[in-house]
């Protein structure tokens, strides 16, 4: 038995371009990170592709090779698991835009030899499954069994039916949203122009100096809020006092919420890069899938033999369950073929990436029908 | 007829202390900014204290002496509106801790010539009340006929009964809270993250240089986005381009929602000090009435002659309908007559300062009675 190269943990590939772009800019060559997982079929009829979320990466299913945490949906991708291994060819890609070995600001434009950094041109969500779909011409996959995804990941999904609905037997979207609220764009902006306001940013040219970690953070605090639910920190923290058990009367943090914030504000700075932040949150904020097919969110889906799932949870009040339901109205108005469940579970917007037995039935019973 | 120039317009006082504080500390003395509108009765039986919310001022029903803009609850308080100034006598002081010319961190520190800063002792929702009460001495007002007061201003109105029952005949809170939740403490904490992360915060000493403005606006916009609701700001932005009616495929405020946050967050860094917002967010983190009296918030309201009546929003969600629901049972259980009242509106949060006749209704009614 060969092995291709072209299959396996921590693959790196340099596509060549131009890669046209929705701004209509265009990349002049493309970089993906990627792994997978499992074994191609005949014809790769098995490759189900999962997308990550805004701040994820191509670690899906194995240790990350810098922190050694497991990957970031193992619990659910693996042998024998919803999304399994044994049967399936799991793909999973850095996005482009973002900064972990897929082009985005911090990567070297060719041109000038030195980071894009603001120079590279703004992306949507479309642009990034572009490059996927790029990335599975190089592994030579035409068709995808399933394109799997939560939050950003499920508008990636959506975006793949919409943009290749000849590539995509099928489509699990969850905890998403097939555009992008007032208030989801004000808690994107608030995190952008954090960022923006710290010095350090330097118009985005900081990569020779120190980044604008302070502002990065913040960012990452404030977004993070909206990943829980208000139950769930209440449950989680209330109004619980650090270890010293009393007030200080000062601004350290007192209580173990702001505690929290604080860590994974700092931690964030860590593994992500601020300018990247600023280019993935103004693609999400851009998605309107509707928009760009007359207005009409069914106008997107008409006529396609993709099959749907969608998954919403009841305490998500970022992509909360009626924006599930507007895209399950709009497939049923297109005649797709669509299930749709919303689960119960206390943990908001986070639910997704976490233990959810519900969810896990949900997703394999999805891929094992066809 | 002699004129009392403790009555009127843009009045300024400045009392001895010491002004004991919950955190041990204590002011050696304190100034208050205030007004008053109408006239006092015999007695001064008809006070009504009318208090602001976070960002609020003095200001109440007279146009404001620099911007010139109506008061800011102007629309509710004067001759013949719902709190009738032709009736009674209603007062509105600036809170400890603000910069609208009571004293807080800005103000100059009588020991050493010099602005407190973060010198400023950390007070709590009690101090402000307490600096409230001996405003009301000054004034020789024994008892109130009132307290009212919408967010943080119903937080003061809940303290005053809880810590002065004799001389509060009647409360009423509207769009408020007896204890910060997590989920509030967290904002806030992104807020004070914002400020601290400004380089020209300078750990608060920099009232001889430049203020820390870009950590302040980003703190308004994400607090901003608390005082409206989802639908609202659907309502009133949607996904709405600005005036050039394309994406800019850049990092500009493409979306009404971004400029209008922008404006918020710029505009309000004109008007307040950074400081006053870490000292005044911390009072409201603090809040737990229950807390305060072992852990019961019936404990704290427990065979008091005082009424009280709450209203909430539907659609706020920063201090939805439970909390004012919780407050109410505490107020059951301890007996005190108590009526509430959930309306509706589509404005989240900021419903109690924005036109809703209901409420003009609900307030008339409350003070009418005895």
């Amino acid at each position: 038995m060969t092995v291709d190269a072209r299959f396996g943990l921590d693959r790196h590939v340099r596509l060549p371009g131009p890669l046209p772009l929705d701004g209509g800019a265009s990349l002049p060559e493309i970089e993906i990170a990627y792994e997978t997982y499992g074994a191609p079929g005949a014809a790769a009829s098995n490759a189900v592709l999962v997308c990550h979320a805004l701040t994820g990466d191509q670690h899906l299913a194995s240790p990350h090779p810098r922190t050694g945490k497991p990957g970031w949906w193992q619990r659910v991708v693996g042998p024998g698991k919803p999304i399994d291994t044994d049967r399936n060819l799991v793909i999973c890609a850095n996005v482009l835009g973002s900064c972990m070995g897929s082009s985005g600001p911090a990567s070297v434009d060719p041109a000038s030899g030195r980071p894009y950094a603001m120079r590279f041109p703004v992306i949507t969500i479309r642009d990034m499954v572009r490059a996927q779909a790029a990335l599975l011409d190089h592994l030579g996959i035409a068709r995808l069994k399933a394109v799997v995804g939560g939050s950003m990941g499920g508008m990636q999904a959506l975006e793949w039916a919409a943009t290749y609905p000849d590539r995509v037997e099928a489509a699990l979207v969850i905890a998403s949203s097939a555009r992008h609220s007032a208030q989801n764009i004000a808690f994107h902006e608030v995190g952008r122009q954090a960022i923006m306001a710290d010095p350090n940013w330097r118009n985005g040219d900081y990569y020779d100096g120190t980044p604008p970690a302070a502002g990065l953070a913040v960012a990452r605090m404030a977004a993070h809020i909206t990943y829980l639910s208000e139950a769930g920190l209440t449950e989680k923290f209330g109004r619980r006092l650090q270890a010293r058990d009393a007030k200080s009367f000062g601004f350290d943090a007192d209580f173990q919420v702001e505690s929290y914030l604080r860590h994974q504000g700092l931690s964030f700075t860590d593994r992500f890069d601020a300018n990247s932040y600023l280019y993935i949150t103004r693609a999400m904020d851009y998605l309107d899938i509707a928009e760009e097919h007359g207005g009409s969110l069914a106008n997107a889906f008409m006529g396609m033999a993709t099959r749907f799932c969608l998954i919403s949870f009841d305490s998500d009040w970022l992509y909360p369950t009626a924006e599930s339901r507007a895209i399950v109205q709009a497939l049923n108005a297109a005649g797709a073929r669509t299930s749709f469940v919303e689960l119960s579970s206390p943990f908001g917007h986070d639910a997704f990436l976490l233990e959810n037995t519900e969810m896990d039935r949900v997703i394999a019973g999805f891929l094992a029908s066809r």
